[in-house]
C-alpha cells in the first residue's frame, strides 16, 4: 500500500474519479468546483493537450541523447516569453528537479554556498530543497538562511533590508551568498503579491553582494498572475535563472530551468547534465500544446479579468468578517488571511462540504489559497464567491 | 536554445523522428536497430500503453491529495512482485527522485550519514545523488565512500570485504554507515552480473554494521535480467528499500520507492512527502499498462531466452578478438569488456554507421552496453550479433 507519509486533503477526503475544466467529480457523482489546482492550468483533461500527447506517443517518445525536434521547439517557445538575457534551457520532470539544478549551478558558478529563502518557502522535494523549504517544518539546510517575510511588504527598501540582513548573518558565519531563491508570488508564504516592485530591492541586494537571483516560477508562472507569462515581471526584475514546473504540461510531468547564457556555459565547462525523461517527446508535446491553449484561449487575460472579479467579490466578505484580516493576490493566485490556522481549516472544510475546493498555506496555515485553473468562467467565479461568503458565515456561527 | 550541458550520442548523432518496437527511424528514413534503450521496455510506442494513457487522460489526471484508484492499484501491483517484508510505496517522477528519497529515509531512520556506492556508480541527477555517482567524474559527496568494484567478483566473501573496508574507512573518519546503495546489475560499472549471490556478502556486511541495503533497480528492474522482475533476486538478497524508474512507464516519467513497512512508518512519524506529479493518474495508467504488457507478452521469458541467444552469439566473437576481453550479463543487460575507451567508442560508432545502436559504460567507458527493449525478436538478435562481429572486424582492421 501507499506509504503513511502521504496526506489527503480535507477532513473528508475527496474520492476523485472524473474531471473536466474547473470541475472534479467524486465516486458518488457529486461535482466540486476546483478553485485550488494550479497544475491543470488549461482545465482538467483538456482534449487538445490529450490529443497532442496521444499523437506524439504513437510516433516517437525518446530522450535528448538523440537529436529530436520537440525539446528544441519547446526551448524556443519558452525563451520567446523571457527577457533576452535568458537564452538557455534545461528540461526536467518536476519543479523540484529544476530548482535542485538551479541551486547546484548557482553554487558552482559563484563558488559560494549561501542561499536565502523566505521563512514559509516551499521549493521542492529533493534532499537539497527540503532544507530550503521551511514551510515543511524541517530545519534549514547547511548554508541556508531565511528571511521573515512580511505579509504586507512596505516596498523595495524593506525587502532589500531583509535580504541584506540575511547576507550579514551568513557572512558572520563565514558563508558567502550564492543565491536568493524566491517564489515570485510567495505562494506558500500566503500569496504576497503587492506592492509590485518590492522584490526589486532584494534582487539588487543579492547582486550587490555577488549572488544570483533565482525566480521560482513553479506557482506564479504560465500566466497565473494575469500579467504575462511570469510572476517576476510584475516586480520589474530580470532573474538570472527561472524555474517552472507544475502548470507546464497541464498535468504531464515536465519542468524546466531557464538561465542566462553565461551561467549555462560556465556550468557546461565543468559538468554535463542528462535527465532520462527530461525533454522526452511526449512531455514536450504536452508542454507545447499547453502553451498553444494558453495563447489561443486567451488564458492570461482570463486570469486577469476573473482574478479582478474574484477580488472585488471577496473584498466585502473579508471587510465584514472578524475572522478575516486581509486579501492579497494577482490574477488567479489569491490569498485570504484569516486569524488562525483553525479558522482557515474550518473555512476550507466548510467549502469542501459545499462543493468548492480551496486550500490553506502561509505561517500557521492561516492563509486561504484560491488558485483555480485559468479557464474558470465568470459564473464559476460567482459560485465561488457565494460559497465563500456562506462558508465564512457558517464558521462565524460555529463555536470555533 | 538547449543548454550546452547537453551531450548527444555518437560521432554522427542520430536525428530520430519515428520509433516502433526495437527500431528507430531517422529523418532520412533510415532505420536503426535499438539495442540500447532500457526505457521503452515494451518496445517504442507500444499501442496498448499509449491507449491506456490517452484513455486516462480523458477522464482524470490528478494527484495524491485526493483519493484516487490508480496509485493504490499500482502500489498493489508492484508490491505483489516483491518480498513480503516490503510493503509500502512512494511514487515519484524519476529514478533520481526515488533514490534521493531513499537516501533521505535511510539517514533519518538510522540517524547516520555514511553511504557506500561502487566506484563507477550512477544513481541520479539531484545534488545529493551527483555526489553518489562517481561515473560522472564529480567528487564524492560528504560522507560518501566508494568501493573499487571488481569486473569479475570472486564471490560473496570478496564483496563483503570491500564493503567492510569502506565501513572501516568511514568509521576512521567518525562517520557511521547508513546505507549500501547499489544498482544490482552494476550497469554503469559495466554490467557485472556474476557470480550470482556475490552481492549477499555486502548486504550482510552493511547490516552487521547497522546500515540498510538499498537496491537501485532503475536499470535491472522490470524484467530486464530475465529472472523475474528485479535484479536483486539473482543474488538471493532482500533489500530494505528498492527504487525503480526508467522502464516503469515505457517512457512516461514515473518511478517508485518501495520500502519495508517499519521504515515507511518511522519516516512518516517525522516527515511527510508530497510529490505533485508523483502518482498522478496518467503516469500510473502508463505503469499499470506496462506491467500488463510485460506479463501478457511474456517479456521476462523473452529477456531470458533472447539474452542467452545473444550471449551465445557474442561469445565466439569476443573469444576471437584481441580487442575484447570479457562478456558479462544477465537477460537483456549485456556488457562486453574492451581493451580501452577508444576501442569501445570505435565499435559503438561503427555499429551506429551500420544501423545498430548500443552504448559504452564502466571504468574509462571501456565496456560496451547492450540493452535492447525486452521485445527484441530472435531475428533482430541475429542481426545485432552479425553487425557486432562486422564492427569488431572493422575496428581490428583500422589503425586504432
Amino acid at each position: 500500500m501507499l506509504s503513511p507519509s502521504y496526506r489527503l486533503f480535507y477532513e473528508q477526503p475527496v474520492h476523485a474519479v472524473r474531471a473536466q475544466g474547473c470541475w472534479i467529480e467524486d465516486a458518488d457523482g457529486r461535482r466540486y468546483l476546483d478553485a485550488y489546482n494550479n497544475v491543470p492550468v488549461a482545465g482538467h483533461c483538456h482534449p487538445r493537450i490529450g490529443a497532442a500527447m496521444a499523437a506524439q506517443g504513437g510516433v516517437i517518445n525518446t530522450h535528448t541523447r538523440y537529436l529530436t525536434e520537440h525539446p528544441v521547439l519547446l526551448a524556443e517557445r519558452l525563451l520567446a516569453t523571457l527577457p533576452e538575457t535568458i537564452g538557455k534551457v534545461v528540461l526536467t520532470n518536476s519543479g523540484s528537479e529544476a530548482n535542485d539544478l538551479a541551486i547546484r549551478i548557482s553554487r558552482m558558478v559563484t563558488g559560494r554556498r549561501g542561499v536565502i529563502v523566505t521563512d514559509c518557502a516551499y521549493h521542492g522535494t529533493s534532499d537539497l530543497l527540503q532544507g530550503m523549504s521551511p514551510v515543511t517544518g524541517l530545519p534549514l539546510g547547511p548554508d541556508v538562511y531565511a528571511i521573515a517575510m512580511p505579509l504586507e511588504p512596505a516596498g523595495p527598501e524593506q525587502f532589500a533590508a531583509l535580504v541584506e540582513d540575511a547576507i550579514a548573518r551568513m557572512e558572520a558565519d563565514g558563508v558567502l551568498p550564492a543565491a536568493l531563491l524566491v517564489d515570485t508570488i510567495f505562494g506558500s508564504d500566503g500569496a504576497i503579491a503587492d506592492p509590485t516592485g518590492f522584490l526589486a530591492g532584494g534582487v539588487d541586494a543579492i547582486r550587490a553582494a555577488g549572488g544570483l537571483f533565482i525566480a521560482d516560477e513553479v506557482q506564479p508562472g504560465f500566466g497565473r498572475t494575469g500579467t504575462g507569462m511570469w510572476g517576476f515581471a510584475r516586480h520589474g526584475v530580470v532573474p538570472d535563472m527561472v524555474t517552472t514546473g507544475k502548470p507546464m504540461g497541464n498535468g504531464q510531468p515536465v519542468a524546466a530551468l531557464l538561465l542566462r547564457d553565461e551561467l549555462a556555459s560556465e556550468f557546461a565547462r565543468h559538468q554535463r547534465y542528462f535527465n532520462t525523461f527530461g525533454g522526452s517527446s511526449v512531455s514536450c508535446a504536452a508542454a507545447l500544446a499547453t502553451l498553444d491553449v494558453i495563447e489561443d484561449e486567451g488564458l492570461i487575460d482570463n486570469a486577469a479579468r476573473i482574478g479582478r472579479h474574484l477580488m472585488a467579490g471577496l473584498a466585502p466578505v473579508i471587510a465584514a468578517s472578524p475572522l478575516l484580516t486581509g486579501l492579497r493576490g494577482a490574477g488567479l493566485f489569491i490569498g485570504v488571511q484569516t486569524a488562525s490556522g483553525e479558522i482557515a481549516a474550518a473555512i476550507v472544510n466548510a467549502l469542501r462540504r459545499d462543493g468548492v475546493l480551496i486550500g490553506a498555506a502561509g505561517r500557521g496555515n492561516a492563509a486561504l489559497k484560491i488558485r483555480p485553473p485559468l479557464v474558470i468562467a465568470m459564473a464559476e467565479a460567482d459560485r465561488l464567491v457565494a460559497a465563500f461568503a456562506k462558508a465564512v458565515g457558517d464558521v462565524e456561527n460555529s463555536n470555533l
